[in-house]
Protein backbone atom coordinates (compact mmCIF):
# COMPACT_ATOMS: atom_id res chain seq x y z
CA UNK A 1 0.00 0.00 0.00
CA UNK A 2 2.94 2.46 1.25
CA UNK A 3 4.77 1.79 -2.68
CA UNK A 4 0.49 2.71 -4.37
CA UNK A 5 0.45 6.06 -1.63
CA UNK A 6 3.68 7.42 -3.01
CA UNK A 7 1.91 8.27 -6.13
CA UNK A 8 -0.30 10.62 -3.98
CA UNK A 9 1.06 14.25 -4.77
CA UNK A 10 0.79 15.11 -1.17
CA UNK A 11 2.39 12.45 0.09
CA UNK A 12 5.70 13.98 0.43
CA UNK A 13 4.30 16.97 2.91
CA UNK A 14 2.76 13.74 5.37
CA UNK A 15 4.93 13.53 8.01
CA UNK A 16 6.18 9.82 9.58
CA UNK A 17 3.48 9.55 11.60
CA UNK A 18 0.93 10.24 8.97
CA UNK A 19 2.34 8.32 6.04
CA UNK A 20 1.91 5.59 8.50
CA UNK A 21 -1.76 6.19 9.44
CA UNK A 22 -2.24 6.71 6.48
CA UNK A 23 -1.08 3.45 5.11
CA UNK A 24 -3.23 1.58 7.21
CA UNK A 25 -6.16 3.41 6.78
CA UNK A 26 -6.03 3.52 2.67
CA UNK A 27 -7.89 1.22 0.76
CA UNK A 28 -8.82 0.33 -2.55
CA UNK A 29 -12.46 0.24 -4.30
CA UNK A 30 -13.68 -1.06 -7.53
CA UNK A 31 -16.62 1.25 -9.36
CA UNK A 32 -18.48 0.05 -12.20
CA UNK A 33 -19.63 2.71 -14.92
CA UNK A 34 -22.53 4.79 -13.79
CA UNK A 35 -21.67 4.43 -9.99
CA UNK A 36 -22.69 6.95 -8.05
CA UNK A 37 -19.05 8.07 -5.91
CA UNK A 38 -20.40 10.85 -4.24
CA UNK A 39 -23.87 12.74 -3.75
CA UNK A 40 -26.73 14.00 -1.50
CA UNK A 41 -27.54 10.78 -0.36
CA UNK A 42 -24.04 8.89 -0.64
CA UNK A 43 -21.93 9.31 2.31
CA UNK A 44 -18.61 12.00 2.02
CA UNK A 45 -15.99 9.22 1.29
CA UNK A 46 -12.81 10.59 1.07
CA UNK A 47 -9.72 11.93 -0.39
CA UNK A 48 -9.76 10.06 -3.87
CA UNK A 49 -6.64 9.05 -6.66
CA UNK A 50 -8.18 7.74 -9.38
CA UNK A 51 -5.50 4.38 -10.15
CA UNK A 52 -7.60 3.75 -13.55
CA UNK A 53 -10.65 4.73 -14.95
CA UNK A 54 -12.39 8.06 -14.87
CA UNK A 55 -15.03 9.58 -12.72
CA UNK A 56 -17.09 12.87 -13.46
CA UNK A 57 -18.10 15.18 -10.93
CA UNK A 58 -21.71 16.89 -12.18
CA UNK A 59 -24.87 19.02 -10.92
CA UNK A 60 -28.51 17.78 -11.11
CA UNK A 61 -31.25 20.18 -11.50
CA UNK A 62 -34.87 18.97 -9.86
CA UNK A 63 -35.77 18.41 -13.37
CA UNK A 64 -32.99 15.64 -13.93
CA UNK A 65 -31.08 17.74 -16.10
CA UNK A 66 -27.36 17.37 -15.75
CA UNK A 67 -24.48 19.52 -16.07
CA UNK A 68 -20.91 18.10 -15.95
CA UNK A 69 -18.50 20.08 -13.72
CA UNK A 70 -15.09 18.13 -14.63
CA UNK A 71 -14.02 14.79 -15.27
CA UNK A 72 -11.34 12.99 -13.01
CA UNK A 73 -8.63 11.23 -15.14
CA UNK A 74 -6.30 8.51 -14.30
CA UNK A 75 -3.56 9.67 -11.79
CA UNK A 76 -5.91 12.48 -10.80
CA UNK A 77 -6.87 13.30 -7.19
CA UNK A 78 -10.29 15.00 -6.67
CA UNK A 79 -11.32 16.81 -3.47
CA UNK A 80 -14.95 16.66 -4.31
CA UNK A 81 -15.90 13.26 -2.59
CA UNK A 82 -13.85 14.86 0.45
CA UNK A 83 -15.69 17.86 -0.04
CA UNK A 84 -17.53 17.75 3.94
CA UNK A 85 -13.79 18.07 4.68
CA UNK A 86 -13.48 22.01 3.53
CA UNK A 87 -16.35 23.70 5.00
CA UNK A 88 -15.64 26.38 2.07
CA UNK A 89 -17.25 24.13 -0.89
CA UNK A 90 -20.93 24.77 -0.23
CA UNK A 91 -22.50 23.72 -3.56
CA UNK A 92 -24.10 19.95 -3.83
CA UNK A 93 -22.40 18.32 -6.61
CA UNK A 94 -22.55 14.43 -7.81
CA UNK A 95 -19.85 12.24 -8.57
CA UNK A 96 -19.89 9.07 -10.52
CA UNK A 97 -17.35 6.37 -12.30
CA UNK A 98 -17.77 7.50 -16.03
CA UNK A 99 -15.59 4.34 -16.46
CA UNK A 100 -15.09 1.10 -14.62
CA UNK A 101 -12.60 2.51 -12.03
CA UNK A 102 -10.20 1.50 -9.50
CA UNK A 103 -9.98 4.27 -6.87
CA UNK A 104 -7.16 4.77 -4.07
CA UNK A 105 -9.31 6.06 -1.26
CA UNK A 106 -7.56 8.07 2.32
CA UNK A 107 -11.29 7.66 4.41
CA UNK A 108 -12.41 11.05 5.09
CA UNK A 109 -12.11 11.46 8.66
CA UNK A 110 -8.02 10.77 8.36
CA UNK A 111 -7.73 13.43 5.51
CA UNK A 112 -9.73 15.70 7.81
CA UNK A 113 -7.73 15.35 10.39
CA UNK A 114 -4.57 15.96 7.63
CA UNK A 115 -5.95 19.15 6.16
CA UNK A 116 -6.72 20.19 9.96
CA UNK A 117 -3.22 19.69 10.98
CA UNK A 118 -0.88 19.83 8.39
CA UNK A 119 -0.72 23.30 6.66
CA UNK A 120 0.67 21.55 3.13
CA UNK A 121 -1.80 18.94 2.98
CA UNK A 122 -4.89 22.02 3.56
CA UNK A 123 -2.52 24.15 0.89
CA UNK A 124 -2.68 21.64 -1.50
CA UNK A 125 -6.47 20.56 -1.11
CA UNK A 126 -7.34 24.36 -1.94
CA UNK A 127 -4.95 24.39 -4.39
CA UNK A 128 -6.87 21.09 -5.97
CA UNK A 129 -10.22 22.77 -5.97
CA UNK A 130 -8.85 26.33 -7.38
CA UNK A 131 -7.72 24.05 -10.30
CA UNK A 132 -11.42 22.81 -10.42
CA UNK A 133 -12.54 26.17 -10.10
CA UNK A 134 -11.08 26.64 -13.30
CA UNK A 135 -12.48 23.96 -15.31
CA UNK A 136 -15.96 24.75 -14.11
CA UNK A 137 -15.86 28.45 -15.29
CA UNK A 138 -14.76 26.91 -18.46
CA UNK A 139 -17.92 24.76 -18.77
CA UNK A 140 -19.96 27.51 -17.45
CA UNK A 141 -18.29 29.77 -20.28
CA UNK A 142 -19.19 27.29 -22.75
CA UNK A 143 -22.50 26.46 -21.63
CA UNK A 144 -23.42 29.90 -21.75
CA UNK A 145 -21.82 31.22 -24.28
CA UNK A 146 -21.42 28.83 -27.03
CA UNK A 147 -23.86 27.56 -29.94
CA UNK A 148 -25.30 24.25 -29.21
CA UNK A 149 -24.32 22.94 -32.72
CA UNK A 150 -20.92 24.24 -32.04
CA UNK A 151 -20.80 22.10 -29.14
CA UNK A 152 -22.34 18.74 -30.14
CA UNK A 153 -20.29 18.40 -33.28
CA UNK A 154 -17.50 18.47 -31.09
CA UNK A 155 -18.39 16.34 -28.31
CA UNK A 156 -19.32 13.70 -31.54
CA UNK A 157 -15.75 13.90 -32.64
CA UNK A 158 -14.23 13.54 -29.40
CA UNK A 159 -16.23 10.71 -29.04
CA UNK A 160 -15.28 9.39 -32.23
CA UNK A 161 -11.38 9.84 -31.46
CA UNK A 162 -12.08 8.23 -28.33
CA UNK A 163 -12.31 5.04 -29.32
CA UNK A 164 -12.00 4.97 -33.41
CA UNK A 165 -15.30 4.34 -34.53
CA UNK A 166 -17.82 6.30 -36.66
CA UNK A 167 -20.74 4.66 -34.92
CA UNK A 168 -21.77 6.56 -31.38
CA UNK A 169 -23.30 4.26 -29.08
CA UNK A 170 -24.82 7.02 -26.86
CA UNK A 171 -28.67 7.88 -26.65
CA UNK A 172 -29.94 11.50 -27.38
CA UNK A 173 -30.76 11.62 -23.43
CA UNK A 174 -26.93 10.81 -22.87
CA UNK A 175 -25.85 13.22 -25.53
CA UNK A 176 -27.64 16.08 -24.25
CA UNK A 177 -26.24 15.39 -20.51
CA UNK A 178 -22.63 15.18 -22.68
CA UNK A 179 -23.07 19.19 -23.95
CA UNK A 180 -25.02 20.38 -20.85
CA UNK A 181 -28.69 20.36 -22.89
CA UNK A 182 -31.62 18.58 -22.56
CA UNK A 183 -32.83 15.84 -24.89
CA UNK A 184 -35.61 17.40 -26.82
CA UNK A 185 -33.10 20.28 -28.07
CA UNK A 186 -30.42 17.74 -28.73
CA UNK A 187 -32.43 15.73 -30.46
CA UNK A 188 -33.65 19.03 -32.83
CA UNK A 189 -30.08 19.55 -33.93
CA UNK A 190 -29.36 16.26 -34.39
CA UNK A 191 -32.15 16.11 -36.86
CA UNK A 192 -30.70 19.12 -38.22
CA UNK A 193 -27.45 17.57 -38.69
CA UNK A 194 -28.66 14.77 -40.41
CA UNK A 195 -30.55 16.60 -42.64
CA UNK A 196 -27.29 18.01 -43.48
CA UNK A 197 -25.34 14.58 -44.16
CA UNK A 198 -23.07 14.87 -41.21
CA UNK A 199 -24.62 12.30 -39.51
CA UNK A 200 -27.45 8.87 -39.59
CA UNK A 201 -29.56 8.82 -36.72
CA UNK A 202 -29.83 4.97 -34.71
CA UNK A 203 -31.87 3.34 -32.74
CA UNK A 204 -29.68 4.17 -29.06
CA UNK A 205 -26.61 6.05 -31.07
CA UNK A 206 -25.71 7.38 -34.53
CA UNK A 207 -23.44 7.37 -37.22
CA UNK A 208 -20.51 9.81 -38.09
CA UNK A 209 -21.00 10.42 -41.90
CA UNK A 210 -19.03 13.10 -42.66
CA UNK A 211 -16.51 13.90 -40.00
CA UNK A 212 -14.71 17.29 -42.00
CA UNK A 213 -18.26 18.96 -41.97
CA UNK A 214 -18.44 18.02 -38.36
CA UNK A 215 -15.25 19.81 -37.70
CA UNK A 216 -16.16 23.01 -39.60
CA UNK A 217 -19.41 23.30 -37.39
CA UNK A 218 -17.38 22.47 -34.28
CA UNK A 219 -14.83 25.57 -35.47
CA UNK B 1 -0.92 52.05 7.01
CA UNK B 2 -0.31 49.76 9.23
CA UNK B 3 -3.39 50.02 11.26
CA UNK B 4 -5.65 49.68 8.42
CA UNK B 5 -3.58 46.57 7.10
CA UNK B 6 -4.36 44.77 10.32
CA UNK B 7 -7.82 44.67 9.17
CA UNK B 8 -6.38 41.80 5.99
CA UNK B 9 -7.55 38.24 7.68
CA UNK B 10 -3.59 37.43 6.11
CA UNK B 11 -2.06 39.68 8.26
CA UNK B 12 -1.89 37.30 11.11
CA UNK B 13 0.20 34.91 9.13
CA UNK B 14 3.03 37.52 7.86
CA UNK B 15 5.85 37.44 9.57
CA UNK B 16 7.55 40.89 11.03
CA UNK B 17 9.56 41.42 7.80
CA UNK B 18 6.90 40.87 5.35
CA UNK B 19 4.51 42.95 7.40
CA UNK B 20 6.87 45.70 7.52
CA UNK B 21 7.31 45.29 3.43
CA UNK B 22 3.69 45.18 3.11
CA UNK B 23 3.17 48.49 4.73
CA UNK B 24 5.70 49.75 2.75
CA UNK B 25 3.92 48.77 -0.42
CA UNK B 26 0.32 48.80 -0.07
CA UNK B 27 -2.04 51.59 -1.35
CA UNK B 28 -5.44 52.69 -1.31
CA UNK B 29 -7.27 53.23 -4.66
CA UNK B 30 -10.45 54.79 -5.14
CA UNK B 31 -12.66 53.24 -8.19
CA UNK B 32 -15.84 55.12 -9.12
CA UNK B 33 -19.13 52.91 -10.07
CA UNK B 34 -18.78 50.79 -13.67
CA UNK B 35 -14.74 51.15 -13.54
CA UNK B 36 -12.57 48.53 -14.57
CA UNK B 37 -10.52 47.07 -11.78
CA UNK B 38 -9.04 43.89 -13.63
CA UNK B 39 -9.88 42.15 -17.30
CA UNK B 40 -7.98 40.89 -20.18
CA UNK B 41 -6.72 44.38 -20.75
CA UNK B 42 -6.23 45.32 -17.47
CA UNK B 43 -3.05 44.87 -15.64
CA UNK B 44 -3.18 42.12 -12.38
CA UNK B 45 -3.14 45.21 -9.67
CA UNK B 46 -2.83 42.52 -6.66
CA UNK B 47 -4.52 41.27 -3.70
CA UNK B 48 -7.44 43.48 -3.04
CA UNK B 49 -9.29 44.52 0.40
CA UNK B 50 -12.64 46.19 -0.33
CA UNK B 51 -12.90 49.14 2.09
CA UNK B 52 -15.53 50.80 1.38
CA UNK B 53 -18.40 50.11 -1.49
CA UNK B 54 -18.32 46.75 -4.28
CA UNK B 55 -16.82 45.13 -6.22
CA UNK B 56 -18.49 42.59 -9.52
CA UNK B 57 -16.26 39.47 -10.81
CA UNK B 58 -18.23 38.81 -14.09
CA UNK B 59 -17.68 36.74 -17.87
CA UNK B 60 -17.92 38.83 -21.10
CA UNK B 61 -18.69 36.88 -23.93
CA UNK B 62 -17.56 37.79 -27.43
CA UNK B 63 -21.34 38.77 -27.97
CA UNK B 64 -21.21 41.08 -24.74
CA UNK B 65 -23.16 38.80 -22.57
CA UNK B 66 -22.40 39.42 -19.13
CA UNK B 67 -22.42 36.41 -16.16
CA UNK B 68 -21.85 38.18 -12.72
CA UNK B 69 -19.84 35.05 -10.93
CA UNK B 70 -19.64 36.52 -7.22
CA UNK B 71 -19.46 40.13 -5.75
CA UNK B 72 -17.01 41.51 -2.73
CA UNK B 73 -18.34 43.60 -0.53
CA UNK B 74 -16.91 45.67 2.05
CA UNK B 75 -14.54 44.05 4.65
CA UNK B 76 -13.70 41.19 1.94
CA UNK B 77 -10.74 40.14 -0.11
CA UNK B 78 -10.35 39.17 -3.58
CA UNK B 79 -8.01 36.78 -5.05
CA UNK B 80 -9.06 37.47 -9.06
CA UNK B 81 -7.58 40.54 -9.33
CA UNK B 82 -4.20 38.69 -8.65
CA UNK B 83 -4.79 35.91 -10.39
CA UNK B 84 -1.92 36.65 -12.15
CA UNK B 85 0.11 34.98 -8.82
CA UNK B 86 -2.12 31.56 -9.16
CA UNK B 87 -1.36 29.19 -12.00
CA UNK B 88 -4.51 27.60 -10.85
CA UNK B 89 -6.57 30.15 -11.87
CA UNK B 90 -6.85 29.94 -16.06
CA UNK B 91 -10.15 31.48 -17.01
CA UNK B 92 -10.40 35.31 -18.20
CA UNK B 93 -12.94 37.36 -15.65
CA UNK B 94 -13.40 40.78 -15.55
CA UNK B 95 -13.94 43.06 -12.35
CA UNK B 96 -15.47 46.15 -11.58
CA UNK B 97 -16.22 48.39 -9.17
CA UNK B 98 -20.49 47.83 -9.27
CA UNK B 99 -20.25 50.68 -7.01
CA UNK B 100 -17.75 53.92 -5.93
CA UNK B 101 -15.36 51.58 -3.40
CA UNK B 102 -11.99 52.73 -2.05
CA UNK B 103 -9.85 49.22 -2.32
CA UNK B 104 -6.70 48.40 0.05
CA UNK B 105 -4.13 46.93 -2.58
CA UNK B 106 -1.11 44.92 -1.75
CA UNK B 107 0.85 44.47 -4.91
CA UNK B 108 0.84 41.79 -7.16
CA UNK B 109 4.77 40.97 -7.15
CA UNK B 110 5.06 41.37 -3.35
CA UNK B 111 1.52 39.33 -2.97
CA UNK B 112 2.91 36.53 -5.49
CA UNK B 113 6.42 36.45 -3.16
CA UNK B 114 4.25 35.99 -0.23
CA UNK B 115 2.41 33.14 -2.02
CA UNK B 116 5.37 31.54 -2.80
CA UNK B 117 7.30 31.92 0.44
CA UNK B 118 4.72 31.81 2.61
CA UNK B 119 2.61 28.23 3.26
CA UNK B 120 -0.11 29.96 5.47
CA UNK B 121 -0.72 32.72 2.90
CA UNK B 122 -0.20 30.52 -0.11
CA UNK B 123 -3.59 28.27 1.62
CA UNK B 124 -5.52 31.48 2.49
CA UNK B 125 -5.51 32.25 -1.28
CA UNK B 126 -6.50 28.76 -2.09
CA UNK B 127 -9.14 29.01 0.14
CA UNK B 128 -10.24 32.18 -1.01
CA UNK B 129 -10.38 30.83 -4.34
CA UNK B 130 -12.39 28.05 -3.34
CA UNK B 131 -15.03 30.08 -1.36
CA UNK B 132 -15.68 31.89 -4.91
CA UNK B 133 -15.95 28.20 -6.42
CA UNK B 134 -18.67 27.68 -4.24
CA UNK B 135 -20.02 31.08 -5.36
CA UNK B 136 -19.43 30.14 -8.93
CA UNK B 137 -21.46 26.84 -8.70
CA UNK B 138 -24.22 28.45 -7.16
CA UNK B 139 -24.73 30.93 -9.98
CA UNK B 140 -23.93 28.20 -12.55
CA UNK B 141 -26.90 26.37 -11.19
CA UNK B 142 -29.44 29.30 -11.11
CA UNK B 143 -28.27 30.67 -14.38
CA UNK B 144 -29.03 26.51 -15.72
CA UNK B 145 -31.95 25.75 -13.77
CA UNK B 146 -33.77 27.96 -12.37
CA UNK B 147 -36.50 29.61 -14.36
CA UNK B 148 -35.95 33.21 -15.97
CA UNK B 149 -39.37 34.59 -14.34
CA UNK B 150 -37.99 33.61 -10.29
CA UNK B 151 -34.74 35.35 -11.13
CA UNK B 152 -36.11 38.42 -12.50
CA UNK B 153 -38.92 38.95 -9.88
CA UNK B 154 -36.20 38.00 -7.27
CA UNK B 155 -33.76 40.71 -8.65
CA UNK B 156 -36.30 43.21 -8.91
CA UNK B 157 -37.23 42.95 -4.89
CA UNK B 158 -33.73 42.26 -4.20
CA UNK B 159 -32.81 46.18 -5.34
CA UNK B 160 -36.40 47.17 -4.06
CA UNK B 161 -34.99 45.76 -0.63
CA UNK B 162 -31.69 47.42 -0.91
CA UNK B 163 -33.14 51.03 -1.88
CA UNK B 164 -36.66 51.24 -0.41
CA UNK B 165 -37.76 52.82 -3.58
CA UNK B 166 -40.05 50.91 -5.77
CA UNK B 167 -38.83 52.64 -8.51
CA UNK B 168 -36.06 50.38 -10.22
CA UNK B 169 -34.13 52.83 -12.13
CA UNK B 170 -31.78 50.12 -14.45
CA UNK B 171 -32.62 49.52 -18.27
CA UNK B 172 -33.45 45.87 -19.55
CA UNK B 173 -29.69 45.53 -20.54
CA UNK B 174 -28.47 46.20 -16.88
CA UNK B 175 -31.28 44.08 -15.73
CA UNK B 176 -30.64 41.06 -18.45
CA UNK B 177 -27.03 41.56 -16.50
CA UNK B 178 -27.88 40.88 -13.19
CA UNK B 179 -30.27 37.65 -14.07
CA UNK B 180 -27.47 36.31 -16.48
CA UNK B 181 -29.68 36.94 -19.32
CA UNK B 182 -29.88 38.93 -22.83
CA UNK B 183 -32.20 42.47 -22.83
CA UNK B 184 -34.56 40.46 -25.30
CA UNK B 185 -35.77 37.74 -23.21
CA UNK B 186 -35.43 40.56 -20.33
CA UNK B 187 -37.74 42.92 -22.45
CA UNK B 188 -40.37 40.28 -23.17
CA UNK B 189 -40.90 38.67 -19.28
CA UNK B 190 -40.73 42.35 -17.91
CA UNK B 191 -43.95 42.77 -20.51
CA UNK B 192 -45.16 39.97 -18.99
CA UNK B 193 -44.94 41.36 -15.61
CA UNK B 194 -46.75 44.44 -16.54
CA UNK B 195 -49.57 42.78 -18.47
CA UNK B 196 -50.03 40.89 -15.02
CA UNK B 197 -50.06 43.98 -12.93
CA UNK B 198 -46.92 43.67 -11.11
CA UNK B 199 -44.76 46.11 -12.74
CA UNK B 200 -44.94 49.65 -14.91
CA UNK B 201 -42.57 49.81 -17.58
CA UNK B 202 -40.96 53.15 -17.17
CA UNK B 203 -38.33 55.05 -19.48
CA UNK B 204 -35.15 53.38 -17.97
CA UNK B 205 -36.21 51.96 -15.59
CA UNK B 206 -39.58 49.59 -14.09
CA UNK B 207 -41.63 50.82 -11.04
CA UNK B 208 -42.94 47.84 -8.95
CA UNK B 209 -47.03 48.09 -7.99
CA UNK B 210 -47.52 44.62 -7.12
CA UNK B 211 -44.71 43.37 -4.45
CA UNK B 212 -46.87 40.17 -3.18
CA UNK B 213 -47.22 38.89 -6.31
CA UNK B 214 -43.90 39.03 -7.31
CA UNK B 215 -42.84 37.86 -4.10
CA UNK B 216 -44.67 34.50 -5.32
CA UNK B 217 -43.25 34.34 -8.54
CA UNK B 218 -40.11 34.51 -6.76
CA UNK B 219 -40.44 31.62 -4.80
Amino acid sequence: MTEMLKQIPYWEYLTEDEKKRAAESAYIRHYVTGEQMYGPYVECVGMIHVLKGETRAYLLSDEGREVTLFRVVQGDNCIISASCVLAQISFEAHMEASEDSDILIIPVELFGEFCEKNVYVRCFAYELATTRFSSVVAVMEQTLFSRLDKRLAGCLLRLYKKTGDTEIRLTQEQLAGQVNSVRETVGRMLKRFAAEGMIEIHRGGVMLKNLKKLEETAR
